[in-house]
This record gives C-alpha cells, structure tokens and sequence, in this order.
C-alpha cells in the first residue's frame, strides 16, 4: 500500500521536509513526496487541500501531511484535508503563547529586520571566503579565517567549508595535503603557511579504501588514486595531526551536516549565524 | 525578563534549530541560545538537562528547550528539565506509528542505506559542477548542468547555486552579464554561449539602487559601481529577460533558501534529493 507525503509550508518548506524526512525514515516504507512551497493565500490552501485529498482516494489511504505553516487561516485551510496532518509550526504556538503570556504575531517570515540583512551580509561574506580561500589557492588571507580544514585531496574539504559558510556564517579556508608535501623519506611536517595559524586548524580525515574508491573515480589508475598513495597519505597525515594536536574527525560515513556540527563543536570556533 | 532557549538533539540539531527560531522570532523578546548536538548517551543527556535547570533557576523563567530526538531513552531523560519543552520529533512518532500500524525503529540517522549513499555523490557532484560552473567561467559543460541562472555582477548567483546544488542535488551553473554584453548603442542579446540552453535559463535581478550599494563596498566610485552603470544593466537585462521569455526573479529581500526554492518552484526543474 502505497503513502503519499505531502510537504506543505506557507514558505520554502525546507525545514518541514528535512524533519518530515527523518520521520518517515523511521518506517520501512516508500512515500510518494510531493512539496508544496508559498502556498501563502487561501486559494493556493485550497488548491493543496485537493490534491491532497486526491492522493487520499488514490491511495486508498489517508495521505500525511508535514507542514510548516505560519499565518492561521492557511494553516486552519490545510487542516480541513482528509490527511493525517503534522504541522511543526503551529502545533506549539499556543503552548508557547501561554508560556510567554504573549500573542504570537502570525506574520509570515516575521523576522528582526536589522538582525535579518546584518546576517545576510555575514552568510554572503563568508561563502564569498571560503570560495576565494578553498583548496589553498590563497594563503594570505589566512588571518581572517575562522577555521582552516586541512586534509588530503577529496577529503571533503570544500563542501564541509560551504556549508560552514552557508548555515554558521563561518570563514571557512581549506588547505590540501598533496603529492608536494608528502615524502618517502622525510617526517611530513606542518607546512609553513600554517604554521602562524595553528589554533585555527582542523584535521579531515577518510579511510584509505573510500579514499582510493573516489579518486579512482576521477582518476582512474593513477599514482593519485592508487591504493597505495591513499593509504600512505591517510597514515602520514593522521599521525602529523597527532603530533602537532591538531583536532580531527573523520568524513567517512558523515553528512556534510554532521561534520560541519561536530567540527564547530570539538573547535570551540564560535558561529557567526545562531 | 531574560529566557534561555535551548536547542538539543542527538543528531546536528540544525532542523531543530530552524524551526526553534521560526517559532522565537514570533514573539518580541531576545532570547539567550544555546546550542547542544550529539547528546547521544544518557550521561550527556542528564549534562544537558542540568544546564537547563541551571538557566531555568538563573533566569527566574522556564527555559524553553526545541528538540529532535529520535532515541527515546534520551528523550526521557530530556523531557524531565524544568523547561517548556517542545520535542518536534517525539512529539509525532506515536501518531505516526498509530497511523501506519508499525513501530518506529527508533535508530539514529536511520536510513535507506543504498539511497544515502547515492544522495551523497549526488550531492558533492552538484557542488563540484557547481563550483566548477560558476561565474561563467566554463561554459562548455552547460550541457550538463540542471539550470543555469544568469544576471549582473554581484545580483547573487553563486550563493543560490551553491544552494541549489548543497540541498537539491541541482548542477546549477551560473553565467555574469558584464561589461561586454553591454553597450550603449546596441540593444542586448543573449550571447551565443547561452542559445543552446535557452531552456535551462533562469534569471536573477535585483533592485538598482541595492546592486549599487553592494558594488559601491567593492569596488568603491568606479564606474562598476556607479548609480548610472547599476540602473543601465538591471534595466537592460530585465528588458532581454522579457523579450526572450525568460522566467526571471529579484533577489531583493530574498533569502538564499527563499530563491533556491522559488526557482525550483517556477522553472519545474526537476530536484535530484528529494
């Protein structure tokens, strides 16, 4: 039996479908998904209602709604739908009304203007950063860094500094290991540009094996991707971050969410956007 | 009155978080934040609920604490701070569970384990062909690419395709109009590089007298920043979208996720992650 899931949110709906996702990821199930952003007037609320209505009879089940909805008539419209519905929003104003002894504006997007611009400048300088600081093309700017990710090449540097950029507002540089600073003979040892910059970096790190698989990948049967060149790598790089105490993590089996989470947890680095 | 708002989960806790803030920037106050993720174990579970009962008895206000917790021995424990306490995950499990007649697994970051995979180098590939497309710097993978915005200097085209590739999995490449495509005689075409994929275009504008004040931080009293060029190319630009049908958006008082979500709205383009 098939389920229709219905993300549905007066605004973009993002933050409705990433918790609607981890919920359904609970149950051995496939949900047919359909997201509905803006829907923002009672005629678009009414539009919704019928399509979900629709997957209802379709289904021969009670379609699932997640919603976020801020203004209360749209959100008093959606509820009318033949659905099991889940709004993440609206189900705790009223307990926080009462908490607050204050009547919740109901204003869509109802933001601190001020604070608003002044953090979408701060989000917009920083991905604008950690784009002209990534992959060690630019050492000189080091200074003004939040954090610099160092790690071997497809270690996952650049999406982790995006997203540090993009949800925290953090100057997110990223430094890579290469075949220049790797030896067979000598100790690898802290390169000199970052050195003056020791208690802003953080060691990525991936296991040999995934790391041959992506860079075989791009490069097949080269001395880049063979196994041998990741495994030295990764062994040469770990140790260099243990000697110098250098913080850590490994990418492997993590989202770009969790290590961006956990590195601004194990640094102490402090976000720019709450 | 001061209140401290809490944010625990035993994940990232970022959805948390964006709701927990949707919901706070509704009523006039300031809220002190604090931020606790990965409390995946009973012992940091009782750490969590000690600094909360801590705040609570500062402020001489209940703190309010916005969860996602999927394992619900933590949730228990975290449900006994003395706090308002609003749990967007628990809070629907058992509706959910009663409505489907099956048990919630109840795991952490559980998931399809063959789709996750898949929708992280879905994932990273759209950020790499993002990256790699940006600013017009190759335009010879257009054909690869799931859209392709266009617009002015500085009208906000990187952030949105960073965006669009971070939580859609879209190739988003991007092209600048620049000095070149204008000129003061000649009416505007759309550039040769573009034709091919007139279906793919989408465009960015912004208001004049905000493209030149975010210029003018740049690039100040040049003749890139100067009122007279903004007017010029919004206008002219505007007009080519027009003529050539091209659905268009201003980025004026938008929100990254806000343009992400309406291009993906309006062009139909299909998301690669769900």
């Amino acid at each position: 039996m098939g389920r229709t899931a219905f993300i549905i949110s007066d605004r973009t709906g993002i933050t409705a479908e990433m918790l609607g996702h981890s919920l359904m990821t609970q149950f051995p199930l496939q949900f047919e998904q359909v997201t509905l952003p803006f829907v923002d007037t009672p005629d678009k609320a009414r539009d919704a209602v019928r399509l979900v209505n629709e997957a209802t009879l379709r289904d021969g089940a009670q379609a699932i709604v997640f919603a976020t909805i801020v203004d209360r008539t749209i959100g008093e419209i959606i509820a009318t739908a033949n659905a099991v519905s889940i709004d993440f929003f609206r189900s705790f104003i009223g307990q926080l009304e009462d908490t607050l002894g204050l009547e919740a504006s109901a204003e869509v997007g109802a933001v601190h203007p001020a604070t608003d611009s002044h953090q979408y400048e701060t989000r917009i300088e920083a991905i604008n950063y950690s784009l002209a600081n990534d992959d060690g093309a630019r050492v000189r700017d080091y200074d003004k860094a939040d954090i610099i990710l160092v790690g071997v090449s497809r270690s996952g540097k650049t999406p982790t500094c995006l997203y540090l950029a993009m949800q925290f507002g953090l100057k997110a540089a990223n430094y890579p290991f290469t075949e220049d600073n790797f030896s067979d003979t000598d100790q690898l040892t802290l390169p000199k540009e970052l050195r003056p910059h020791r208690n802003k970096l953080f060691g990525l790190t991936i296991e040999a094996e995934r790391l041959h698989a992506i860079r075989n990948e791009r490069r097949a049967n080269s001395r880049y991707s063979s196994r041998n060149t990741c495994y030295q790598e990764v062994r040469d790089l770990e140790a260099l971050f243990v000697r110098e105490r250098i913080p850590h993590i490994s990418t492997t089996q993590r989202s770009i969410e969790e290590l961006a989470t956990k590195i601004i947890q194990e640094s102490g680095v402090q976000r720019h956007l709450a």
